[in-house]
């Protein structure tokens, strides 16, 4: 039990429980067969990354047919849309099936139908569309010298930017506007881009981002952002796009050419391991991040043991960090808390009594797994830690005796400027409190988080060298110069 | 009875009945009270101008607001949307109440939510929204200038042209880049724009559709395509906005200036005095439509008179002329055609023997006023003719003994390319049959239609000078060289 | 212009302009190809008589499928639904297309899907279905009878009432249950029936409502509420359907039977003349409605002259009478009122300073048609006189320099148990005030009304003889007792 | 590896992979605050038990008003209609607050909007609701004697049978009509009715599905399908409702007797236990389902062991069973499947070459997990079989070298007639094949199920006594006769 004189200190309140760290989904091919229908697959099988909107454009060799909309990949098609797009790209004479799509992550803002992607435009060269992920560090000032240009905007968005500066390039009567574009961005960024006569595929030189290609059963090509899309299409994984290429898929197949070199060293996002990706992706390397959050497990009970009776995931985040935690220490795992699969984001919030009773319905607990006993909880994060508080509440009322919570990851503590939609650092529990004090917060008898250098060893092992990741978030130390931008700036208008 | 030798030429099918010919509505005002609402309640008066998307932008002296959506205003706007718009225009802090506000006419093709108006657009000089009445017929090469100078183009409208030409203007550094962009544009527009600090005006050299403005009891003035807008919100009418004339409304009240001069002859659209405009609005002149519809009707029947029992007028588009007709005949004015007032756009057209009882759901002929009677028919024009034809075999079924058809505008045989959305001329009834074919085809005793000459006496006498009119689509004569360009191609792309 | 002594009693508010005075329509058909489809096109012409929920049910010989929902007919049904009706009436072996439709009237409280009809239930003797026109005065005691048997209902509706009083007479062995079912009720109905095998029509002994039998050109036989139903199905009027008759259309063809004498006097809805039927429509007698209302026009004229210059109609409702005022008066026939057809139920009310601005918005009033004049407006009834004082106001402004307001019906002072949904007779106007007290509430300059003998004098010579006709509206004298039933309990439960 | 003379027996395709298994929920309370929020967070905690369509009543003393939809509670209810209800119920004077709740379980047919429940209805005593849990089989002989004393139906739902029984009890002056119309019930049912002054909570004398009853922190009562729903209202368990009681709760609390004796044996839903019920409800006894779950999958690793090198659940239905399993067998226990939780009922399922990716995208191997393994996969049970084949195939396709598949609960060879909605023998795969067969038509190593002995050892030592429950689906043992019903049949109407 807390000692007495250690009270919780009371947080504001319990507010929001979808603290969204969701990232975008990005997918393109060249001469498939139902182009839109295995786009539509594969943003399905990517749907983890964004939730926000979905689309996909596909194109006849002429015009650019789009279709997108708010919501889940499952709302915003129908038999009808796939028909439309199926039969847009079928219709293109010799190799047909160009097409790409996008899902969108969520945030508040900015959340509306406009900024849905691929976005479409036309310039000198004909019609293009474009699908990102990521976040233009330079968006500003490379905005601004373009409207200084004469150049009109109609969004607000990174993506738009960097369209006015591939039609700005061809215009000038560059070789290859493309490249020249790209050659021009900082910062994170995936970006496939449909031609009416090919699909190009782009990635930051710093790699922040997973993006992979890889080869269909009839030697066609792919490109998305995780190795799951790829195994529900059938593909098998070639390669990951490298840092600073642009791989080209048209008629003739498959190309590749650079724009940048790749930067040394290069900043893969670490929280792809921790949370972001698939447990069933492989990014960055060759082993599954399953595989590596079961390591982290195993490295955080090394780092931090606790005299326990059972290991008790939070589902689903946690539970492979658990596996890892409860093999490494001989402790049973035990699955004592079972999540509401219902609870989405269109449940009512009751104002009065009942929020007690709501925050309740996320999770039930096995009351006689967790009774009387010393519990370990295993999760992957803490992002503003209202919502575990609550979870440990309901632990302790379901008769836990005592509750030691073990972080699969290092306090984050600082913004990302490069694509995750972290709250502000003020929201940020690591960012203002103690490790101790976040314990007396959430009411735990112990807390410890995984150290920076044990993820980095576990990822350094099984996924790129250590080195080549960015841990900004944990470390505050920020790969490239990030121009004085604030979290939030960079956010509302990043993919 | 039609002589027998004289069949009736099968028509291909019947196919459409709704033969578009509606225009766009606009509004703008600043300083308004509720300007949502203010805006909302013009845009439902101006209602018959556009049918296919409504929208209103709204200022707080940052950023600009914009609600729209595809439907008719009743649709698009609720409580909540007109709420946040008030809200908006409402926090700028010295003078607030900055909106204007577009209906979009309904085309096939290019009906999307894209489209929709308002647009809103960043340049260099900040947030800008726009809505357009009209179609530029020099958008083509004007586009082109500025694709090739690097612009980025993401509508297929005109109106992106517009913007495009002011956001260069502006980055060129141009006194008033407003007049400058406006001056290069050819073809029919009224264009109100919004920004942070004013709503402005514009009204083309020729004065091809009508722009009022008006004053409110308070003093604030408004802008509206028509004077029933004026009504609605209790505004005197002030004068019409002058050919090449820019009005400014800001907090300082009222100011203007001109970006050209007036072109002579002036190029008023004779088609608005015909079907376009509300028989209760004044436009080019001080009578109102109503008035000078039955002015038109007076001179068909000196024109045209018909031996007959009874004068029907062809709900609701012929029931003005129908009363001068009448009046100047002195034959009986009977209602013996009843509208359905509920066939709308959602009406599902059966395909089997059904067919025909589709048709005659459209208008109830009220038998005992028709049956043995010589019936001179009123309507005030005809397009492709198919849906008449139905008319008057339903006529002909519930008795009637002969008809006569009298049309109160001259045979429509031109393609417009200044805004209006007649079918291409290949469905013209008019542009590939004399007027003796077309009585045979649609099955009447006798057709005529009113003379260009008498229609050009009627609106000269009660409007504008009858030089100042467009009266393209019946004689032939544009106004301006239209560049090759077909009607389709202006069309898709119009306001 | 009024005695400023004679200044406007200041009405509560004005409060709610649609003043609901609709009725139901109904169709059913037997061997009718398509039968969907026929049935939605009645339904269609039909629409004037209810707008609030629209239903057809259609029978395969064994089942009968349903489709009902709130709203317009044009809103109800899609292709698919129309398909799966079609397919379902055609899947019948022998013949095929048996169907009934139903639109019901809107009212505000019992305003629900479970009421929409054509209502279904399953019994002893099998499935059945039925349309309901109409109120049953004695539904409360039939009801309570039937519960205290131990029948349990599911709506409050009158027309459960009907179907349990058939199931109870048919577990009794009654040689015709449905007749003696009927033969219970007292009150206004039509009630259309569908079984596995036929259709049964049956029209209350009164004639309440009109319910007329047509032949369509295949012989098969259709009954609707109006004959703008026959006329838009190709269908021949053949006759009514007789007070007290119950019409069978099966496999035979048409048969006859009565389930009760014809009452003497019979009580023919007048208001039906005066407002509710389509003008097209011939009901109780063998001239049109539209014919009847300008008859009521003329008549008015002769008993209440006005001095003035010009006739206005209130459209759409005033125009027939107001064609028939002009015509006895010689005086000129004006359209100068036009009303904005878009202004409908989604019409969002404000509640600030433009309330002003929504009541304008109805009507546009055309200036320099009323301006300076003595104008005589004609509407068909006054009910609670709030809009028809907004209008005058509205004219007022406008620059009319006298109204004179006639009415082509008398006042209406009592409430309705027989259908039509008048509001309480708190809210009645002419229940509460002298007519010239409210030729002052609605700042006229004179009012008057049509006598009740001018009106039963005008259907009487047109129509059905004068003393066949229920006019408790206006007389106060009711057919049958009503059972201490206040209007409001009668029309909670009604059609 | 499957011996090559033991090819995979083709099955027909693989096409629905949804084997509903769902079954309704029910909840109950009286003087409850906000009851409609109540009854909301309720439903939303026993979604899992249906998820086709969602409703609750609500009674303000003197009518019901009910609120029920289509759709999973989230979709069903918004603000707007749980205010409504949660003023309906605390509009009644002394002790507000009574509602009762349900979600419905998904079929296809019979999946209608009319079938959604709370079912309210009126008869002699008043106005009532109820929510029914259950499968009454003999419905259709009381349904005929019902219909023969005339009795009208307007469903062909199992419940309104129950309605009608009450109404005709009520109507014969019985002192107990409620107990009367129970005791005429044979099958399984939880009733939940809402009087206007009391919820009446009844439960089958064989005590087929639970029921349960709890105490809020006020002292209220409320009754619920599971134990989870009181812990997410914060309530304490009190104890089962009994089979044969009706407990009431009203205004002056609790109180409770008996329609019928229990009878003896018990006839317990033992695939509660194995599927239906939450893991963290305890059903049946002390114990909650998840622990129970461990402890079948510990007697199928005793009763059947596999030589393998891990465990693999198929999520998220055998990760309990999985857990056991690897707990006894001292084997590894892998997450080697990571399922999409995105693909739901609005997923289009492809029809061309993308079926197999559509199979695929439901769950997501961890390839460095399987490959090269001996597996043994856990699932809880197996009804058609194909889904589970289009797993094995995957599995086999990413590498896993042995499959040894495990099922937690015996073949499912019978048709149930209490409420559970397998589908027809025919396609149950255990009813057409021996084990052995079923191993080859799934392509996997080994099959072993747990024995029924088994089952009823575990569940006889946590639950209640093994000879309580019903395990017909099972064995073929029917508790009670079921009148010659088929499966089908009784489904078609059940809750």
């Amino acid at each position: 039990m807390p000692d007495p004189a250690q009270e919780p200190i009371p947080l504001p309140q319990i507010l929001e429980d979808r603290e969204a760290r969701e990232k975008c989904g990005v997918y393109g091919a060249w001469g498939v067969e139902d182009a839109g229908t295995h786009a539509y697959l594969a943003l399905f099988s990517l749907q983890h990354r964004g939730q926000e909107s979905a689309g996909i454009a596909a194109t006849d060799g002429k015009t650019i047919l789009r279709h997108a909309d708010m919501g889940l990949v499952a709302r915003v098609f129908d038999n009808d849309s796939l028909d439309r797009l199926n039969a847009h790209a079928a219709a293109r004479p010799r190799v047909a099936g160009g097409a790409i799509g996008h899902n969108r992550y969520s945030t508040t803002g900015a959340s509306k139908l406009e900024n849905a992607q691929p976005m479409v435009a036309t310039f000198g060269a004909g019609d293009v569309a474009v699908a990102h992920n990521g976040n233009i560090v330079n968006a500003a000032p490379l905005r601004a010298r373009l409207e200084g240009a004469g150049h009109l905007f109609r969004t607000s968005s990174d993506t738009e930017v960097v369209l006015h500066l591939l039609s700005a390039a061809s215009a000038a009567g560059d070789d290859d506007p493309l490249a020249s574009a790209l050659a021009e961005l900082r910062g994170a960024f995936n970006l496939i881009f449909l031609f009416r006569d090919r699909v190009e595929a782009a990635r930051d030189p710093w790699g922040w981002r997973p993006l992979v290609l890889g080869v269909m059963p009839d030697g066609r090509h792919a490109v998305a952002s995780e190795t799951v899309a790829l195994d529900v299409l059938g593909a098998e994984f070639v390669r990951e796009v490298e840092p600073g290429e642009i791989i080209t898929l048209n008629d003739d197949g498959l190309s590749s050419r650079r724009f940048a070199d790749a930067e040394r060293p290069l900043a893969h996002c670490i929280f792809e391991h921790v949370y972001l990706a698939s447990p069933a992706s492989k990014i960055f390397g060759p082993r599954t991040v399953q595989n590596i959050r079961e390591l982290m497990g195993e490295r955080l009970w090394r780092e931090s043991p606790a005299q326990a009776d059972i290991i008790v995931p939070m589902p689903d985040s946690g539970r492979s960090a658990a596996l890892g935690y409860a093999r490494a220490s001989g402790l049973p795992y035990r699955e004592g808390i079972i999540p509401n699969r219902y609870v989405g984001r269109t449940f009512i919030k009751p104002t009065g009594k009942e929020r007690a009773a709501a925050v309740r319905l996320k999770l039930n607990i096995v009351s006689d797994i967790v009774r009387g006993k010393r519990v370990v909880i295993i999760d992957d994060s803490i992002v503003r830690g209202t919502t575990t508080r609550a979870k440990m509440d309901q632990l302790r009322k379901a008769g836990a005796q005592e509750i030691h919570l073990r972080i699969a990851s290092p306090p984050i503590r600082n913004a990302c400027f490069f694509g995750i939609d972290f709250p502000s650092t003020k929201e940020l529990v690591a960012a203002n409190h103690t490790v101790d004090e976040i314990a007396r917060l959430l009411g735990v008898d112990s807390l410890a988080y995984l150290t920076i250098d044990g993820l980095k060893d576990v990822v350094g092992q099984q996924g790129a060298p250590a080195g080549d990741y960015c841990t900004a978030c944990f470390s505050g130390v920020y790969p490239i110069d990030v121009n004085g931008a604030t979290a939030r700036d960079a956010l509302t208008k990043n993919c």
